[in-house]
């Protein structure tokens, strides 16, 4: 329906394509089935190859359908989500990743959102001086266009901070970006190739498998733990598939919340060795982390990692600034494609992300975000607790609650409910590309202490358990 | 090269795709030379299907080889460009387009730079008023994450600044980009699909064709002319290419400096209509025209235009906002995509343009840089003629002269040496998807009354018209 030129009459090929589409979606082609030949299929319906082959194309571009060379074409496992309609006063249920994330953003929808992956919006509100933005502006770099790698004063501040972290590098190694996801974006742009197959954690962020799977490659999820990935299901699975990279977040796991050990870590760059694949290391949340901790990053000094790090959870969302590390061979074709997507960043706000890390704003704004996650989050786990909820991992840092529900509990029908009522809450099997975690939810620990979201879960954990009571959920 | 997993021992992928890659740099296998089979390379080399599908696969993804599936995989006929080291203080030359861009960013390297795309940085530098970025980073929402189609206020705003353009649009119906690239990136992997046959002007802005041409589409350049393209042949082109798309730039062309005839926007609809294609309209110097002039936008309506705008050349290259304008069934799919590589745009930077479109700030702006841009055009055509240059069209608007380089002299050799004495000079060739344009240069108007300059050029010219003098420059 999108793929199509406007108007005019609907061509043989736009026929096929929302012929398969639909055939797809409605499950009479399962997911792993095979599509008739092109040959077959045009002989079939009396149309020439070309048409079948570019209706095929078609499939394969919006990502319902995968082509495997010389065998042919095959159901997408995963099927693309169909966007929401984001206007204000619209308040569809998110039941696919992408949908949760459009409504996270909509902030004027929800009265509360324990499911948002943000922090409240109020606390970032002090991280960067106005003044600073009037003072940076004033400079004229700050208008002209960035250099392909980014600008050089973000670049070698990073990189400094990059090292009091243990990790060996110098600002001329880095390339910013747009935050995180535009990093993951140009690792599949310019690392991965069409048909690779690529590991992401089960659970892991719910965007990425998405974001992935729209450029043609094919996903495997590694069971992640509470202590980092399951190393031996990702041993047996990259002897099977021979993965050319494998997506995962070493610290403040989202929605797990814990962090790989450094054992683990080891382990996964010896298997990465051992299996030549690459490793892209997500630590959009590291800053928070109190522990000493390691990264795979500081372990392997880049020759089979590639370092992904973002402002928008310590500075705000708003900002859109991250950065890449990769393997010098990799970083020329990472820029290129910079370039060629985006032309450049934006020089101001770059410009003052670095005047944040040069005058320890940044540094000042973390350590307090720090504490009040701690103490929010100390809070949380008993409020959580104190409803009826699991939670997972209790011994873990950062922002996020992964809960586990009462298996009484129709976890769907609770989202559903809350949407209705107003409360954003993110259902586990959105974040499991397996599509398990169906009895989880994640919560945001600073937005999941209100009275009325408690006696919400509360009451629907104690109606689930009392079967007399059961039908009332459904009459909510 | 860089496709490769860094390190270990280099696979038989590796090897075929280099091999390959070899023989196409170095034209033993010359553009549309068709591959081998891959059950004939397969068993040539005794290697298996799938390894040969996999370095195929390479080849295809780094923009060396197309694929047409049913016909096999042959060399695509414009080859992707190296990137250029952006080390400081290296001064390569620039000898294709991605070269020429990332030496115009770099602004250290040059002396003059009359072959830069963009405005003096000193007259952007009033664009924006310091303060205006304090009061805005004041605003909690300037720190939120944006809804992904971009900020309210700035749409609504750029909606309004349209309507007074002629372009029935509203809010609602804008997606904010980062830049006017980033709008082109998000329609060829939402709208367009690989094996699309896309249409280009030649000459025209020269990162557009390899942009397009990463993603798998053929190019196919349309004779861009003064007064618009060249709708005769765009007609028989658009009859034997049967296009999908058509990228058009209609106002103050970039090079060539003329904008199309109402008439001539009229008559690329007709055909757009009759052979079912888009028009992308990419207006981003458009602001800067003084007289009345008709948009493809205004005249279709949204039918088949995709509407791009951007603030790199109107207020500065630093900022990184534009939009797009879509058909109503093509949007969700842009969105979804934006979502998908970059999660949204910068919340502060967009509040920040739509405040100066708001206060008139903008306005005020652009009338200055007119009545500035007016001035040196017409001194820069002055000189440039003085020095002996014959400018293609001297009625025209904005920024850029399109000069025309006496027979004698060997342009390609010129910009080397004027590279070679600190002076970035814009070779035509880069501009033309055909290879045409080779004694052409493309001149900032701002940037090219230096005397230094003009003196290098004539002396140039003049040595080239004296057969005695010629080897003359050859020891320069």
């Amino acid at each position: 329906m999108v793929e199509q030129v406007p108007d005019g009459s609907a061509p043989l090929v736009e026929k096929i394509f929302r012929d398969f589409a639909q055939r797809i979606e409605t499950r009479e082609l399962a997911p792993g089935a095979r599509l008739p030949s092109v040959r077959q299929l045009s002989a079939q319906l009396g149309v020439s190859v070309f048409t079948v082959v570019n209706a095929y194309d078609r499939l394969v571009a919006t990502g319902r359908v995968n082509s495997r060379r010389g065998a042919g074409f095959f159901v997408a496992s995963h099927q693309p989500e169909q966007l929401l309609p984001s206007r204000r006063g619209d308040r569809e249920l998110p039941d696919s990743a992408l949908e949760l994330f459009t409504q996270a953003v909509n902030h004027d929808l929800y009265k509360m959102a324990p499911g948002s992956g943000y922090l409240p919006t109020k606390w970032g509100e002090d991280a960067i001086a106005p003044a600073t933005w009037a003072k940076v502006a004033r400079r004229p770099e700050s208008m002209r266009a960035s250099p392909p790698q980014g600008m050089s004063a973000l670049r070698d501040q990073l990189a400094i901070r990059c090292r009091q972290n243990g990790i060996d590098t110098k600002g001329d190694d880095i390339v910013t970006t747009y935050g995180g996801a535009h990093a993951f974006e140009l690792i599949c742009t310019s690392v991965l190739c069409p048909g690779d197959v690529v590991f992401v954690e089960d659970p892991g962020f719910f965007l990425l498998p998405v974001q992935i799977q729209q450029h043609g490659m094919q996903i495997v999820g590694v069971p992640r733990l509470a202590d980092g990935p399951d190393v031996d299901r990702l041993e047996e699975l990259a002897a099977k598939h021979r993965p050319r990279a494998f997506f995962t977040q070493t610290l403040l796991h989202n929605p797990v919340g814990g962090s790989t050990s450094a054992t683990k870590c080891h382990r996964i760059l010896s298997l990465a060795e051992r299996f030549d694949f690459l490793v892209v290391e997500d630590d959009v949340y590291g800053e928070f982390a109190e522990n000493r901790t390691a990264r795979l990053a500081q372990m392997d000094s880049f020759h089979r990692v590639v370092y992904v790090g973002s402002f928008s959870k310590v500075l705000a969302p708003g900002i859109r600034v991250g950065f890449a590390i990769l393997p010098a061979s990799l970083k020329a074709a990472f820029v290129r494609k910079k370039i060629l997507s985006v032309i450049g960043t934006s020089s101001l706000v770059e410009l003052v992300v670095a005047e944040t890390l040069a005058t320890g704003q940044l540094r000042h704004h973390v350590d307090a975000l720090r504490e009040r996650i701690g103490k929010a989050r100390s809070q949380a786990i008993r409020a959580l607790e104190g409803a009826g909820i699991e939670i997972a991992d209790k011994n873990i840092e950062g922002f996020f609650l992964w809960g586990k529900m009462p298996d009484e509990l129709d976890v769907g029908d609770l989202v559903r409910r809350a949407h209705a009522m107003g409360i954003l809450l993110a259902h586990g099997g959105l974040f499991s590309p397996s599509g398990g975690c169906q009895s989880y939810l994640r919560f945001s620990a600073p937005s999941s202490i209100d009275p009325r979201l408690l006696e919400f879960l509360s009451d629907s954990i104690r109606r689930a358990r009392t079967p007399a009571l059961r039908l009332v959920n459904n009459a909510y």
